[in-house]
């Protein structure tokens, strides 16, 4: 697996996001396709709590990936070895991806035979809270050596996400990590996210996340 | 230690932010003041680096610290609890400081009894390193947990800093973190960083750090 599609995009010509955002969410809603955007810092954990999701749940739903970074396609290899569509965006140095930038990886991906598609957002919790892409829901990640405070710091980045995944719970012992403490950190910013506990290199809670996912994608094509 | 000052800056109106960067340098060099830009991803431990670093070097020189965030003064009162001279600046949501930023933190800092200065920058990997601060030198810290491949994601931040500190080396063995690889993914972007491995937490690799910036506060104070 030495070849992955790399998709340069282009930053959107249009000042409208939200309207461009909007009008890809009722497009995706209309094909039945559910879009997560998933956002974190660099190095939470993106990549691998995805290869474990798709394990989860590539034998009930048709999944499509799009790995965004500025540069290197190491992410949309590591995803393509689980057997999934996947292809690489580039972003040109942009820190995060507007509604036009997901419309383009979108045609890239070709979504005529995908039912949950993923994009993996530039690992950032700043730039990426501000343009909406038109997902269906976001998530972020919350890593344990980042620290319980970054709620206080990040306060948009919480406050936009539907679910809040807290990884690397298995080096919780090596960090002067408050989970209680998190948890409240994040719902003063945001009372009704969903947060789920996780360690993507054990697989901890990805059951827990994968039922919340199915949930969603199946609400999207209509079997709610 | 319950009030810290709190700055909210404002973006610069000068488009030519490279040329305001050049004259700060150029002003901050006349004063004989050193001016550090700290950057990282959020949770890399900037400002545990910094409570260490500001120990081992509080009885040479006096020390003013900038706390760069989008919301919260957690850190500058961190930060004030070594002793050091302290203020939070609020980006109001920007995810960059730019020289016109950094020059308004510097007025609120008062330099006139600075000899070095640290601006601690928004937690982010792609935004800070696209505007020049004007600071003298630039620093990043590459935490273990993030993993080696930062390098290949976010070229421009490891290309631009003079030095890169590899923080939380205590929790390697907990991790899948190739430290020889580490820094040949840094020297690929830049073969002349320093590269310094460090443990804020336990002090380890603090006093290789703290001599690189002792030689250039010197360097800048005209003792070299």
């Amino acid at each position: 697996m030495d070849k992955v599609k790399v998709i340069e995009i282009k930053q959107s010509v249009f000042s409208a996001n939200d309207k461009q955002a909007d009008a890809l969410r009722a497009e995706l809603k209309e094909k039945g396709i559910f879009l997560l955007n998933l956002m974190s810092s660099p190095g939470s954990g993106k990549t691998t709590t995805l290869t474990k999701t798709i394990e989860a749940l590539k034998d009930e739903f048709k999944i499509g990936v799009m790995e965004a970074d500025i540069d290197s396609d190491v992410d949309a290899k590591r995803i393509a070895l689980t057997g999934a569509k996947a292809i690489q965006l580039h972003t040109g140095g942009m820190c995060h991806l507007d509604a036009g930038m997901t419309r383009q990886g979108l045609e890239g991906l070709d979504t005529s035979d995908v039912e949950l598609a993923i994009l993996e957002n530039v690992g950032n919790l700043v730039c990426p809270a501000e343009f909406d892409t038109g997902a269906t829901k976001n998530a972020m990640i919350l890593s344990v050596p980042e620290g319980e405070d970054k709620p206080l710091k990040y306060p948009l980045m919480f406050s936009i996400c539907d679910v809040v995944l807290i990884n690397k719970i298995d080096v919780m012992p090596y960090f002067d990590f408050d989970l209680e403490q998190c948890k409240k950190n994040i719902r003063m910013r945001n009372p009704r996210a969903e947060i789920i506990p996780i360690c993507a290199k054990t697989g901890e809670g990805i059951e827990q996340w994968a039922a919340w996912l199915r949930t969603q994608v199946k609400a999207a094509r209509g079997e709610a």
